[in-house]
């Protein structure tokens, strides 16, 4: 079953970072949360209920994030402003809608809540199940700047 | 409606740490987000799903997040550890189950994912609507020390 998160969300987060940002993500192999620090400077975090509960959360560096967002909107972004928070809202929010269509195609509907934008250098992230849960961390390189997705969800 | 969400989240942040950590905190005059910052150094965030969408936060600077699991788990904690975050997680699934428990009393029902904890000193925190959406802060003292509750329902 965790294999089947981790290929919905990395099928999301490429079709996603193609279509809007005209960028090919390289995913790398996932890990196990715990194993490796993924401290981001911005981050989309998203409640999923529905046939299991979880979250999910995209976080990116600075630079990775005033990449993407520059070459989404089609201008020079060279700080974390409005429209970059924005911009990474958006982001997972459709990597969430792409990933929850991939679970619903093999029979597990899910639904998420509104997307939660965190800033600030170095944070850290942390998942919280209530009992077993299948916790892993995708890591991207978009031209050569790194970001994470990672998720959780009840088993 | 905003005051329906605002009243059902402050009912159950007070009962909640009444009832877990034994303090009765005491809340300010809610205010619009971006009318005022509210950096926090350990975060909790929750999504919500059902009669609309949205999201959570309940945050906490570390003297308070300190002195809250401290007081929770009849312990003395000087530094935000595994523990702490579990109970700011905690804290923050208890708050997301008594504020629905008081929105289904009024006819509203909702699911709620999973907590995602955020650590970070002085992080920033933004919700993000997909159209109008209200959106609101409640302040609270604890003990003299700060802590946030934050929200975004769609409208």
């Amino acid at each position: 079953m965790k294999d089947k998160y981790i290929n919905a969300l990395l099928k999301g987060t490429v079709n996603v970072l193609k279509t809007m940002a005209s960028t090919n993500p390289k995913p790398g192999i996932p890990f196990t949360k715990g194993t490796k620090k993924t401290l981001g400077e911005v981050s989309g975090v998203i409640g999923f209920t529905g046939a299991t509960l979880g979250a999910v959360v995209v976080s990116f560096s600075k630079a990775c994030a005033l990449k993407i967002t520059s070459t989404m909107l089609m201008e020079d972004y060279t700080e974390i402003n409005e429209e970059v928070k924005d911009a990474v809202g958006e982001i997972t929010n459709m990597i969430s809608g792409d990933a929850r269509r991939n679970l619903e195609d093999i029979g597990m509907a899910f639904q998420a809540g509104i997307p939660t934008i965190i800033i600030g250098k170095g944070h850290e992230i942390k998942n919280k199940c209530n009992g077993p849960c299948y916790c892993f961390v995708i890591p991207f390189t978009c031209d050569g700047l790194e970001f994470f997705v990672e998720a959780s969800f009840e088993c």
